[in-house]
């Protein structure tokens, strides 16, 4: 795989920003392999991405960031500039249900996922073996109700521990404390099995039984506090008829399910989703 | 176009429905080009349609029924049974968003949509002239919101001087009160502009568009009182990105809700939607 | 799960077919759960399948089987009756690409594919340690090109010794012998990496590229003799855009490829797909 | 709607090029609304779209296409600079099938393909009155086997007369002869009814039927002299089963064709499409 510099860059919009930045990077003989825009025109807040081909720099990550500085200074810009080679660490978190973690596995296990996947925390112990067949780190934290802080003090740790830059909720079934949604904001990634803002909550597939829907799908969003309301990163459906029982929505719905979060995934792995208010800006 | 006896049934499940009615036609010499049928094991009803050659029965729908009340009596069925070449008369009503009209107008004069429309009803003048175009009556009935009573009496006055088998509203932006729903139960077909129940009510794009989703949709379904809340006919999509603004929400919808309301209508005057409670059974 | 007999009958269409094949159901008490029918008006072929409760009948599958004889022999019918407790038995074929294998272990894991996987047979040895997590034999027949009528007796073996009913090439990646086409003719279900007839043959994904297709697809069949050309059970597409490497394709194929080889399989295991000629009938 | 200048550039690919580009927009005091760029890494192109606010430049798109010159010449460019206050004029082609002329029409009425429609060319007279009731002037040129050169002359005429930038194949049904393909080469758009490349040539729908597939398709492409063998700008699917006949396939295909040609028209008028070899970049 070759070996990039990710810019991505949001700021007030105004003339010029990509005269400065393309400027600069063809100032240092950037080549620039993939770049992308967009102006929001209701809020006037503009955002880039830019992968850059590291060999074409003569410079570190590190040095052009330094040099970059001014740049970025001059137009307010929220920014980060990541080195490819550097990979993301990611921690998954599950429950007993396996469809979405077998498949995040095998992508990552086929070079789908730019990212060193360092554990799996789960309130059960079911998907220990599996995990372990893949070579990664297993965490068993039981979640008490009566008990849910000692837990996610241990949940915690787990992911302080494992140094993760982001957390994926791969079907975990728990809510998370709002401590951590804090924490760990604009880094946790979750799964929810409807088409939100449908059938938010518990059991949306029975819901979306009883309401008789026609298409049931799934929702890659970013944990908030606020339960299955932050921004939304992905979204995908499934079609279903009167044939179809709750049993069956339920089975379809992974199918969903497993794709919208693993294209969720890569894209925020890749740097292509900026979040813009209780929005995302997805340059997939 | 063949000509066909359609038998649509729905009753208590039991051992023998399916043999007892295909019996019962088989006697009759009936060769049947089509069959559905559904049991729901939720609630135990049982659903079944059946188009029949009219060629292929020596006698008129008018005796198949005569012939057919007993066995509908044994099973304690709701039924119909029609004859294809009596077609079903349907009344437009429309606001001033055209693209549902120009498309319901265009399906019907290319034979997809197997009915007489009848007349266009409109708070509005302003589809007169393509409405006339075709040769079908237009009648404007201004909606005053002061007024409003009088207003839908005259709708139900048009409705019914058109006798009008099904009532579609496309685009038609006002509420029908109680009294017409209930009147014409099961025989209003609306389009909402969403993908329900997400964004029910007024505005459901700019709502979309203020939520972040990444698809839109449409809704076809029956009238009932509770606004947006009946029985679901048919749904579906179009994906949309933050490049998207309301306006094109607004574009791409247009083009969902054409067809999901072509496909609900069609299949209604086919008399495949069959209503179950707040749900449908779409033999489709 | 509960426990069915499942009829599947195709014969020449003719009046009386479900009257006879229904009251015969009904004279036994049977409970019928699911029924399909399909009339071919092209050529005059009836197809239909029953699902039937196994506990409404007070007698085994055998001897329903033996009581339905006079049936099928008065309408020179092609039948089947199977009970859905007595699992198929499949083997899984495939080379260096694990997507599909990955796939449809774990969906026989979780309980979607109603057989039994007996084995695995591969012409690589890449898969045996993940094959045999699930507990599955593993076969390894290398294939030379200097020696394949010797491979594929091996293969034969393997599959005659497991006693399947079923062989699925998930990305096996060999052409198959004429010998053993006519030998499991009707059971070995293929997924192709096209959406057929476009791009039959090798490396589909790269024709695509060159191409410039704006979808991808792909597409489950029956193996024939004629490469890529056996009757087609299902397909499905990708969009992709001019971004998009041959890799990317791929990538994007994989997805598909597993979806679709896991519906036809579903189906074909369910009894849902019936031959006619060149094409299938599916009661999906 | 605002007014743009649209650039539209394709160029051998290197370092600079968008600093360039930009710069020089920036120095004009240009607010760049949309920015679109690609580089094919197989072929070494570089490919980028701008639409820049008109008002936001203090000067004409004719001074600001002289001004950009040296910055084009440098760079080896293709490029074309156009003012979207001036529309483009179209002229659409169409035999008996109306359902392209009806869709086209209409979006074009409601504003949704930013052109003149200046004339409908057609073999046949049967599109006459609609035409006119759109204000659009009617051309019948009948295409006699026996003198197809002279029909052509009359076609080539009428495009010349009506000064068109875009000649649409809105099902037309004839070949056009090379000298008409060269002649507006990349400007003549077609639709053709099925998933190219599988079913090019006559009766598309009746060949999808007898293969047996799963989904029927539409294409929108370029005419080149090779039929059914241009650049494609777009396609979309429909899925179908053993139930629908040839007449359902070709009832469905009217969707699909509409769709994709609206969208790939809608794009060709925006300059989203770009011509690369046998392909398109569409930066939709």
């Amino acid at each position: 795989m070759s070996h990039y510099y990710r810019l991505v860059v949001s700021c007030p919009d105004q003339v010029g920003i990509v005269a400065r930045v393309s400027s600069f990077i063809a100032q240092q003989g950037g080549s620039i392999t993939e770049a992308s825009q967009h102006s929001d025109l209701e809020t006037g807040r503009f955002f880039m991405r830019y992968e850059i081909l590291a060999d074409s720099l003569g410079m570190s990550a590190e040095a052009l960031r330094t040099s970059f500085e001014p740049v970025a200074a001059e137009f307010d810009m929220q920014w980060s500039l990541v080195d490819t080679q550097k990979r993301r660490r990611v921690v998954l978190m599950v429950s007993r249900e396996s469809h979405c973690l077998v498949d995040l596995l095998y992508r990552w296990q086929a070079g789908e996922l730019d990212c060193d996947i360092v554990g799996v925390i789960s309130n059960h112990d079911d998907m220990r073996s599996l995990t372990e067949w893949y070579g990664i780190p297993y965490h068993h934290v039981p979640v008490d109700p009566a008990n849910k802080q000692t837990a996610f003090e241990q949940v915690q740790e787990q992911i302080d521990a494992a140094r993760a830059d982001c957390i994926v909720l791969a079907r975990y079934m728990q809510i998370l404390p709002p401590s951590l949604c804090e924490r760990y904001a604009g880094r946790v990634i979750n799964i929810h099995h409807s088409f939100l803002p449908s059938f938010a909550g518990a059991k949306p597939y029975h819901q979306a039984y009883e309401r008789g829907v026609k298409l049931i799908g799934a929702t890659c969003h970013y944990v908030t506090e606020e339960l299955d309301a932050g921004p939304i990163i992905e979204q995908d459906i499934h079609r279903v008829s009167h044939c179809h029982t709750p049993t069956d929505l339920v089975r379809f719905g992974r199918d969903v399910e497993k794709a919208v979060l693993a294209r969720g995934l890569r894209w925020h792995l890749e740097g292509r989703v900026l979040i813009h208010g209780n929005k995302t800006v997805v340059f997939s």
